[in-house]
């Protein structure tokens, strides 16, 4: 399912291209030190053009890490926006990795300031996070889909401490009895369904075992997965059929340190190599 | 309880001098049009600056709401800079209102941003979400200790799309059994008495139920409490003892709209009447 050049549309169209992987930006300063530069914005702006410029022709979509420039504030702010616009020009889809979470206009200020066309940080997708209610997305959802633009809801992690949280049990409306994680992932994939467009998508970790949330992926078809975790941190984009089943149709194998720890002159060619492993993967 | 000049003892100094109304500043664009501007980064500073110099010697705490910075990108954030530091150097303490949640080295670039000295948005406190989990947020809570700084978590909020989620029952660890919201608010009470050092809080809206969420406030002596919600949004500042009983030793009374729409003629005056309501009620 997807509607006519919506946000799964694009995602497909990228997924044609080049495959399923997704560079994730962090511009970490442990990884300035290896790439010989100090911690400072100008560093930032300069690591990240770099790791862009050997992205184009080789890669779909990018998801930059919003804390590691909101580090510098409004210098850091200058850096992101111009990695954006150069990626979005260059025809690669920009997922703003902000997890933002607000309620009312707050909320709608957020979509606004990353999902509308013309605003300085204007990308293709937001990741956003669902404490305050799935409800607080509505209007993020509806701009979304009116843009054919992408909105991943944070569902199911890897680190550790998440369990308890996301496994915690609904107790009131439709979803009572469904651990937070699947009551997120099924209402998601109901939006979907129910606006016949594909805006809506929800991040899983790589290295999560779906069980755990009561996560059934192949009630899912077509729901878009933005899954970190891939490459260093463990998981094997080979594994991918196996632990996605049919969500692997729209998965987005996201890699970061794998690529970004080879230094500048090497992260063209480990790009090549992980694009066409992961390609060859889920093929 | 409070340490050495920890947060806890820098929010009772502040409600020493001017009681516990806290100002949201939140630069929405309609009331850009009550106060005469239009919609531009340069409106955003000059609201921004207008609201915090009324605020000056007659309230000790502002909440700054990122998102209406962020809308703007880099210009949005320098606005934000220029606000925060402006506000600390008129010994007004800065609530980030930013509600960032992420894991591991991310969520630590998110503090940095937020509470180390010395960045450029180094405010005296942050909001965070804690769908990935409270652990997630160790290393925040030691950054803001060792700083004097305070975390407030999110907790209960009073916007009716939340109470799935926030009554969520945790399955699993010495929580199990628990509304997730209860859990939150006792295991950040805790690390508090662990640490000897009040750092951490928790935001709970005006309007909510705490019985609602099985939160107790006899429990959580010396809590801060940041409380959205109060003027124009329905709660009284009057009610405050009856709501939340012993929370409210440390309950920080945040009005936004019964302030800012007043304008800028009449902003003064509605503070200063505002501020003694206040006042007077948790005196």
């Amino acid at each position: 399912m997807s509607g006519d050049a919506d946000f799964g549309w694009r995602l497909d169209a990228a997924f044609g291209k080049f495959g399923h992987l997704c560079v994730g930006i962090d511009p970490h300063p442990y990884l300035f030190a290896r790439w010989g530069y100090d911690d400072t914005p100008r560093s930032l702006d300069e690591f990240s053009k770099r790791v862009l410029d050997a992205c184009v022709d080789r890669v779909g979509i990018i998801k930059p890490q919003v804390a590691f420039f909101e580090r510098w504030g409004a210098a850091g702010y200058r850096a992101l926006e111009e990695v954006i616009r150069r990626a979005r020009q260059a025809d690669i889809l920009v997922i703003a990795d902000a997890k933002r979470g607000d309620i009312g206009s707050t909320m709608q200020a957020y979509a606004q300031s990353w999902l509308s066309p013309g605003t300085p940080l204007e990308s293709d997708a937001l990741t956003v996070s669902p404490y305050l209610g799935l409800g607080t997305l509505d209007e993020t959802m509806d701009l979304a889909r009116s843009q054919s633009k992408g909105v991943f809801v944070l569902a199911a992690t890897s680190n550790p401490e998440a369990l308890g949280t996301q496994t915690s049990v609904v107790t009131n409306g439709v979803d009572a009895g469904l651990p937070l994680a699947q009551s997120i992932v099924s209402r998601v994939h109901a939006a979907n369904e129910a606006s016949r467009q594909v805006s809506g998508g929800v991040v899983i970790g790589a290295t999560v075992s779906l069980r755990d949330f009561g996560i059934e992926p192949d009630e899912f078809p077509g729901l878009p997965v933005l899954a970190p975790g891939f490459g260093f941190q463990g998981a094997d984009p080979r594994d991918a059929r196996r632990l996605f089943g049919a969500l692997t149709n729209r998965l987005i194998v996201t890699e970061t340190r794998s690529i970004l720890e080879s230094g500048p002159e090497e992260i063209r060619e480990t790009l090549s190599q992980r694009a066409a492993i992961v390609a060859e993967a889920l093929a």
